[in-house]
């Protein structure tokens, strides 16, 4: 089977989210594509592709189950069991990320925050305990935590990385605007929050 | 001419990011298509695909001008001007975004922050003065701000969008974990940090 595409996947999680919304709101239990696509701001085409590469959805006539495309999709995108997730740097993102209310309704659940500074171990932040950057082989074995977050100053970003990498980590997201490098087997998402502004300057410079 | 859907421009971005990247790591001034290619972890097909919407770039057997293909996305892009930029919410995340080292070399410069904290106003954060919300109006005049990014909580994100638009901000990012509605003329981008957290669920639970 052909494999979907990062983009793909990026359109899953954005179909899921707009689901999850769609089934608090809505008091039918269908949806027709058209109305998701619109819903979703895409081409129903897309829509058709994107789901193509899993299996038959929705029905002819009917459309689709809400409630049954977003579990697919939930289990598609790993989230049907839960995750520990861990935030290196606890400044002002790293904090930010802590109290961040969208991902514990996602299965994703921050449980450790890792610091250089002494000042802020064994503090709490949105109630996730910030322990020493030298703890983190101990601590990411003993929470089984999976996913890490980057979200130190540039400088420290990579040997961070590394250290994550040795702790077994095997999916990282980088949120410090520098383009790590990271071993083939692990899964290195860089955030480059000034691109989703790009979309915004496009949009304004073509008005 | 076909418009470029909203993932080419977001690869758009990615491709100007690794450019510049690379033009401040690499010694020759071209790369051929495949190395690009190879750069993005993306198909040479589809990075051909991208700039075909745009014109010809590069030449066959010579492949791409590293500097005049950045030169030119960014002016696809609208980085050929600088933009003024303001952020709603001077909490931790609206914080993290006004020290935030990569929007400044991308010619996007957060010139003011709004908050509701009478104990915030007049502060500083990042070299950025927060101002009362109220106040928006006469600031986004005097400071002909363009953009706006929203990082207050959930709850006060609708009314913030409405009163940005109300002000003639025609181009917004949002990352409250909600989806806000906009009016047709206004380009809105709902950033949900989870959703760049499911790439690596799905990544984890195929292995």
């Amino acid at each position: 089977m052909k494999k979907p595409s990062k983009d793909t996947i990026s359109r899953l999680a954005l179909y899921l989210r707009t689901l999850q919304e769609l089934s608090k709101t809505r008091t039918t239990t269908t949806i027709s594509s058209q109305d998701l696509a619109r819903e979703l701001t895409i081409s129903s085409d897309q829509l058709r592709r994107d789901l193509w590469y899993f299996g038959q959805f929705g029905r002819r006539g009917v459309g689709y189950s809400i409630d049954s495309l977003k579990n697919k999709l939930s289990q598609i995108l790993g989230l049907n069991k839960s995750w520990n997730v861990c935030v290196c740097g606890a400044g002002n993102l790293g904090s930010a990320l802590l109290t961040y209310k969208g991902f514990k309704e996602q299965n994703l659940t921050i449980v450790a925050c890792f610091d250089v500074d002494p000042k802020k171990f064994d503090k709490k932040k949105g109630g996730v305990t910030i322990y020493p950057l030298e703890d983190m082989k101990k601590i990411v074995k003993s929470l089984t935590i999976e996913i890490a977050i980057i979200a130190t100053p540039v400088n420290a970003a990579q040997a961070v990385m590394e250290q994550l990498t040795q702790c077994g980590i095997k999916a990282i997201l980088n949120f410090a605007p520098i383009t790590l490098a990271a071993p083939a087997a692990v899964k290195l998402r860089n955030v480059d929050l000034s691109t989703e502004l790009f979309n915004l300057t496009y949009f304004l410079s073509q008005a």
